[in-house]
């Protein structure tokens, strides 16, 4: 797929259909949306008396939790190559 | 910090109060948080018109997106060592 070229991918998140839009494929959009399905259910079935709001908002900061541990660890990695 | 140590931060994400209790130190969770709250400060300064609950819903996308990536990523950079 040429650099920049769109695709787009209709998702359920929650009850919830979203249009996604952008450049990878609709395989990897589903997937993606497949992982943030799967972490709000787990928040919600873990405290039922959130709003969707909140569930939406730990959700994403589960993920960003996530998302720093990688980059740590890949940081960690390259320095180790790099030595 | 021993294992299974509980930390306690309150942040504020998108003008919502949370406490968020987990191992991580409490400036690590405020990182994470000023993490989401810059996503959905963007998302939402792209696309005005969406209500807050798809803002966090994209803003999980986001990061669930650049979660994967890393994963990929990492998993190539261990092979590359491996090999």
């Amino acid at each position: 797929m040429s650099e920049g070229e769109k695709n787009r991918a209709t998702v359920e998140i929650y009850g919830k259909t979203y249009t996604i839009v952008g450049p990878s494929s609709p395989e990897w959009i589903r997937d993606v949306a497949q992982l943030v399905d799967d972490k709000m259910r787990e928040i919600s079935q873990r405290h039922p008396h959130l709003d969707v709001v909140k569930i939406a908002v730990l959700s994403a900061v589960n993920l960003a939790d996530e998302n720093l541990r990688l980059k740590q660890e890949l940081d960690e990695l390259v320095k180790l190559i790099e030595s």
